[in-house]
């Protein structure tokens, strides 16, 4: 019904995440309103994007570079480590300013039942970093969920022989959340975790 | 923050109606992994909507060949012809498969508010074709609104001396409607053109 190259654009819309029929129709139809430099930037953009972005050599971080911004950052504090299971965590805390270490990017977290080992999310490549770098202490920022708690307590027993700090994000109740919404293990969690008052 | 070629990504999708910054994001991520031949397509299907999609010279309605799909169809009914004021309307007439006339679509409609007067719609392109061929009825389905009204009534004067059947939609309450959801203008117009029950 709609002609070939409409009925196309409408298909990659499709692709996306999200984007059901109608979504789709609606972003085609806006295209044909773009004009040609639009287009074209949105266009390649596409290509660059798949063609330039890669894992920071050091870190993993999603880069263009050889090194991401941050490891080539010489102000950034190199004692402090946050490990995190994927790059938007890293933008994530970017963002938000509250963290002025490095970051090392695991490739997802050990999931047995899903068929996910420790060699399978590049544990190897934290490993040799720590043992060349000196951090005084590695933060584990994972998912909260048990494939996050196993990945954080496998790579534990591991380092235990060095004399690094090793710590996780406290995890508890969300600051400014509706109590009536908290879901079981999140209430678990934050009263076998509760902290006296000062 | 973001590598250059990711935030150029991420800005071409914002440029998408209704996507806001966290679902370009998304998007943009969700693009890192597709594989290549996705974004050739993907890509390419941008340049060529563009390219190749114009308006049909007989209807207006949106095509990739000279004539539309409809009005190089013989099986058409080329007695009744449906009035819209945007090609999705006969994309939309087409899915539903209620009309088997062919169509003549206006470049919108008139608004002297917004000051889109009948020569900026294309009314001179729809009179001619008018002549020419030999239209027992014309059907306007356009956007139910007081600027689709004055379009109407304004095509209506100019083809009076005709002998054409002119008709429009018929308004009133939509069918599986709630009636307590109903705005007061369609309440009004349903009231109005009330039918006797048979």
């Amino acid at each position: 019904m709609y002609p070939e190259s409409l009925k196309k654009l409408i298909e990659s819309f499709r692709l996306l995440p999200g984007v059901g029929e109608k979504t789709a129709e609606r972003m085609a139809f806006s295209i044909l309103d773009f004009d040609d430099e639009n287009i074209t930037y949105f266009s390649d953009s596409l290509k660059e994007a798949k063609e330039k972005i890669h894992p920071c050599s050091i870190c993993n971080t999603l880069t263009d570079q050889e090194k991401c911004s941050i490891c080539s950052d010489e102000k950034r504090n190199k004692k402090k480590l946050c490990v995190v299971d994927d790059s938007k965590s890293v933008f994530m805390f970017e963002r938000l300013k509250i963290f002025d270490g490095v970051y090392h990017v695991l490739n997802g977290l050990i999931s047995p039942l899903e068929g996910v080992n420790p060699e399978d999310i590049g544990i190897e490549k934290l490993l040799e970093r720590v043992k060349k770098e000196n951090f005084e202490e590695i933060i584990f920022a994972l998912t909260p969920s048990i494939e996050g708690e196993t990945t954080v307590l496998y790579i534990k027993q591991i380092l235990d022989d060095n004399k690094i700090k090793i710590t996780k994000l406290a995890s508890g109740v969300p600051v400014g959340a509706e109590m009536e919404y908290m879901d079981v293990l999140t209430l678990e969690r934050a009263l076998s975790e509760r902290k006296e008052v000062a």
